[in-house]
């Protein structure tokens, strides 16, 4: 195992998730997010599962006379997403623990409910969109971006890498989640009773190439390899699996021309 | 058999191709060619495997003082993109027989040099992509987008859509084709002598949701697998199965919260 290996920290997922923003990660709903803005500057925006809160903050940013209440089940994580919030000076926003299962607010309190990368880590994903409607106003906007973990495209591959992605995949369904979603959203939301035509469906992906991405992407992955090592319900990964998947990342990472790409399932409900 | 399966005609594949447009297809490239066009309007682009064309003729609208060259190998498809360029009033656009690897035009004759799905179908893309780089004037782009065929993911699955993906992967590798085109899109580019710096490498995505949509591709797909009943070098696929392949087509286009989608390797170089 190399010195870089040993020196990563398990800061390195969490780095990932604050690559995410508002433009790069919810892009399907900010033309409709502008429209609205318009029409009604004080929105109120729920934004479910909210990690270490960069999306939210980019929310709140796009709506200064309105305001965003971000949830998440882990209180750790809203710690970090309240020190990102204050220190990017954003101040219409607040945190809290919830459980999207059951949200601790009136029905129609907001005027969009959104998710990312949540309905793909749960059991009945529809229960959960239902309960994202209650909350939202009528005339308001459900939206959800999903990963479809399923597609992730690795250029070029390797058995370490191959074995990586099936780990990732078993994981994800011994713990209730699905690396399909993307491409079941759309069935999702109809199972949770919207109506077709109330459903803007669309497809985006999440990708990286360039060498600082490739490397972030490796630092991620390695750090939840060896933190994690995660073998609960996956065990035909042995602990020699978990040293092939690592090495195989970081030779990746090392060559030129390498990407990696997955298909995000994204889908707005107008109530 | 359905009387809608008797009665698709080998006119839907074209159908298909030419919903093709500038925007749909090539929005990774309309920025580039807008600054392009502001500092020159006298633009010249060649389109290379231009097929029914209608990609091409919204580059020609897209450059009103310049003028695009559109290519292809089949004589008999340039009929149709002329038909179509001169039913849209597009006059600055000219279609000729030429085979990508071996363009008949001297060096550092255009300023935009693109294709579309055309690298995806021959064995050697990096020759065809160095051959669009010496056609191309220094400071000019080389543009292409191909699928993943590979990652084409459908919902909801059926053994008859999975034995079709498997048909459609294996012909094209039959024919010296790459199922995983747009995943090595950037690793072509770089062994046909482009520089990593030179190179915008990005990922989009072709996906159908709507029931119209849906029913398009359909008819395309049914209609190829039985105009083609190709089997050279898929001697795997029966005649049985060709039904089989057919009939799940046509119920996945009749369910509700269906969807197609597939990732496309991007990549621009600025020569």
């Amino acid at each position: 195992m190399s010195e870089r290996t040993l020196s990563y920290s398990g800061g390195a997922i969490s780095f990932i998730l604050e690559t995410r923003t508002a433009e790069n990660s919810a892009a399907y709903l900010l033309g409709e997010l502008q429209s609205m803005k318009e029409r009604n500057p004080h929105l109120k925006i729920l934004d479910v599962g909210t990690g270490p809160g960069t999306i939210s903050v980019g929310f709140a940013r796009n709506i200064p006379d309105g305001h965003v209440t971000a949830t998440d089940l882990n209180p750790d994580v809203l710690k970090r997403a309240q020190e990102i919030a204050s220190a990017s000076g954003v101040g219409n926003i607040e945190f809290q623990t919830a459980d999207i299962h059951k949200l601790p607010f009136p029905d129609e309190t907001f005027d969009i409910t959104h998710c990312h990368q949540v309905l793909t880590h749960i059991k009945n994903p529809w229960d959960a969109i239902r309960e994202m409607l209650r909350v939202t106003k009528p005339g308001g906007i459900v939206a959800a971006r999903e990963s479809d973990i399923e597609t992730q495209t690795v250029w070029p591959d390797s058995p370490g890498i191959v074995k990586s992605h099936q780990w990732v995949k078993a994981m994800m369904a011994h713990n209730g989640g699905s690396p399909t979603a993307g491409r079941q959203l759309l069935s999702w939301a109809l199972k949770a009773g919207a109506e077709r035509d109330q459903i803007t469906h669309s497809f985006g992906t999440l990708w990286y190439s360039t060498d600082e991405e490739a490397h972030n992407w490796t630092r991620a992955t390695v750090s939840q390899i060896y933190h994690g090592r995660a073998r609960e319900g996956v065990e035909f990964i042995t602990e020699q699996d978990f040293d092939e998947m690592a090495k195989a990342w970081e030779e990746w990472s090392d060559k030129d021309g390498g990407s990696l790409a997955m298909l995000q399932g994204q889908i707005l409900i107008r109530k």
